[in-house]
């Protein structure tokens, strides 16, 4: 007999509690909230989001929520949407390894537009953002490598689960009102790799988030959702996973949090990169004149060119999905922020002549935090570098220190230094904050205003 | 090398021209409009509606946009979701029989908000409403049986590309813009079956709407999305179908129409129970006093307990999907309207003790159209009756005539008789309105105004 999925988890986002006394996972949200918090509002004036927004304007809104890093104020689905939109726009979010989930763009922009609804505290704040991440990654365990294989993006279909429990948490829902949501999320979870390399991968998260806020309201109200939505006959489970896992979705739910397990990008692009990325930069000193490489090899694991194959990227959202430019970028610019992934970068011609001098090469025996990279020179040298973890991985994760320099220079692009340092200090602080106007208000620009 | 699906559906959205000259499909379109609008103004005030409107208004909206049956005007998104939401409510609306998609609820409801805003003419409102209903019938072909077999409800999956088709056209899209939009749709398309029974089930026509209102908006703007959402890599198709067919997808596209095959319910319940109702109400005069049954069977194709099996049904939703309901109100009524579909006539004791007395037999040598029905009395006494096609299938469609009945007497509950029978004869004469003003005010019930 399959297990109740749907109610279980329901059952935990509203009863898990004292989280605050569990000292790893409190840490992990706050870390996660930290982190889409920066970079949510360093996304905020991304052409992605200004065309979103002109879209929007034309729907009408009511302006009641905030919006990290910008003047307008949208209804909460919007302001939701909008939010996760600039927090996976740059591919800069955090990343559940396991199952390649992006858990923090639909859960806390979730959480901050149902927050602020509500007049949640930072404190209730954090424990709905882990609440959701938890369901999040547990629901893409239970999915398991094969939907992923099928051709689903875990950011937009497991996000739609973890979504409506933060919102279900924050509006209040009891057990069967919150079945019923995460059933009403369960008919919407959606999103396809194939928008990997467009605007609409960020979408899948925003819309995540737009339809959890939503569900989560209709569910308050009465409107009925199939409560077996998950695991019933004619589920999400049965319909996008050929094997789905119940055991890795519910073992443990209340007690082992793999939220803890949760990582934090240190580069803007697909993560199955960042090992190659990280030895392309220690190869950076190294290059005087770029023009006198040859050729290079990478070797990573094959999910690389999978999901990473682009050969010739034409427009920044490629290049986040080209192995190429991302190795590129790391050997002539050291480093592979935001700036390294624009149109006009990845136009350029030392970046083109680079990419089309490197090679890959797949290697079953490397794990996906692993790369080696070897760069040959006219004179016939060869330089060479191989990294066992990636930076920002499971086995080698941002510290604290590290995070907030990351979230405050995301954000300063968009708030200007000071602003931005004191902004991710409150956001440090979450979970004392009395109310999030004060952190929201913060996230706003001086020249825009209210 | 497969074929571009997603782009040569959007040529043939922006591009189909002279419709109004193609009788069949032209007035196929007309009938697909009359018919869904006169449901969607009898399903206006359900409770579904009221609970989802509850929520939308906590949400805060742009008064700009008509709803059918009612004083409140919402955002274009709303006012497609809440049009769609009610168009479906009362499963009294239309179905292309071999797909199982009802086109009418997402594209007609999009239609009428797209082109609210876009100021459209009645005309360009029904060249709309046949393109999406002809892409969202196409689309569910090339899907196939399997995609409807893995758990997938097609008015939601399939009615994603419909709608977004005829809104990408109303607002003027070209032909690459509306391959975006198509992509934008495709990776938000969704609808899992487990939904049969609940409030969740409309609410998939509705968000296939208001998502595809959106995403045509989104690609006017500039969104990127994937252009091959449909067929691509990770696509839908690849994610959702284990064997798509795209001959059956595009074959005879601007030729030939599907459109002309989508017909119109003339009971307010799942489709596969439309012949044993027949059967039903066929007997019902020879039943003088239900008391006395002892017994009945009913022999039928076996989708009807696949999809209606529901022994018990303790709501107005759930007796929309158990054919022993269904039959019971066919004997004891005489009719299978959305009165006899309420939670009361469920739970009604006449209902539930015929109910019990059914059995079921399934015979794969009934078509899905066809059905028989045995009914025994405590005198020994045996009446029995065979529907060789439905009222209402393509083998016996209702004329034009029935379905103006059936279209005003929908809406005659929320409008009155004179108002209603007005409103159903604009409605058929849609294509000579200037505007859709004058229909859509007649559509507002004159106690609340505006």
């Amino acid at each position: 007999m399959t297990e109740p999925a749907t109610q279980e988890l329901a059952s935990f986002a509203v009863e898990a509690q004292d989280l605050e006394h569990a000292d790893g996972v409190w840490h992990a949200g706050r870390r996660t909230f930290v982190n889409a918090f920066g970079v949510g509002v360093g996304g905020a004036q991304r052409s992605a989001v200004e065309r979103a927004l002109l879209a929007l304007r034309q729907l009408g809104t009511a302006p009641s929520s905030s919006v990290l890093g910008r003047g307008e104020r949208l209804s909460p689905t919007w302001a939701a949407f909008v939010n996760a939109l600039a927090i996976h726009v740059d591919d800069y979010d955090d990343t559940h390894l396991a199952t390649v989930v992006h858990p923090g763009a639909p859960v806390v922009s979730t959480a901050i537009a149902a927050g602020e609804v509500v007049g949640a505290s930072g404190r209730e704040l954090l424990e709905a953002v882990i609440v959701g991440v938890e369901v999040a990654i547990r629901v893409g365990l239970g999915l398991g490598t094969a939907h992923f294989d099928r051709g689903w993006h875990l950011t937009g279909t497991a996000g739609h689960f973890g979504a409506a429990a933060a919102a279900g948490r924050l509006f209040g829902l009891n057990a069967e009102q919150m079945s019923c949501a995460l059933g009403i999320a369960a008919t919407q979870a959606a999103g396809l790799q194939a928008a990997l390399g467009t605007m609409t991968k960020p979408l899948h998260p925003g819309k995540a988030a737009a339809n959890a806020v939503e569900a989560a309201l209709l569910a308050r109200r009465g409107f009925t959702g199939p409560i077996t939505g998950i695991e019933g006959r004619r589920g999400f489970a049965q319909a996008a996973s050929p094997r789905p896992d119940y055991s890795a979705m519910l073992s443990g739910l209340g007690t082992m949090w793999h939220t803890e397990a949760n990582t934090f990008k240190p580069y803007a692009c697909g993560i199955v990169s960042h090992p190659a990325i990280d030895a392309a930069i220690a190869l950076h000193h190294d290059i005087d004149h770029q023009a006198s490489v040859t050729a290079a090899t990478a070797r990573v694991n094959p999910i690389v060119l999978d999901v990473m194959g682009i050969r010739d990227p034409k427009t920044g959202f490629e290049a986040k999905f080209s192995v190429y430019h991302c190795v590129a970028v790391g050997l002539i610019h050291g480093s592979a922020g935001p700036d390294q992934f624009t149109t006009e970068c990845a136009r350029g011609p030392a970046v083109r002549t680079l990419c089309a001098k490197l090679d890959v090469v797949l290697d079953d025996g490397f794990a996906r935090d692993k790369a080696a990279l070897e760069v040959q020179f006219e004179d016939g040298h060869t330089h060479s570098h191989q990294v066992a973890h990636a930076r920002g991985s499971e086995a080698r994760p941002l510290n604290d220190e590290e995070l907030a320099r990351k979230a405050t220079d995301a954000a300063c692009s968009v708030l200007g230094d000071r602003v931005a340092a004191e902004c991710i200090e409150l956001a440090f602080a979450v979970d004392s904050l009395p109310t999030l106007t004060e952190l929201l208000d913060a996230a706003t620009p001086q020249a825009v205003g209210r």
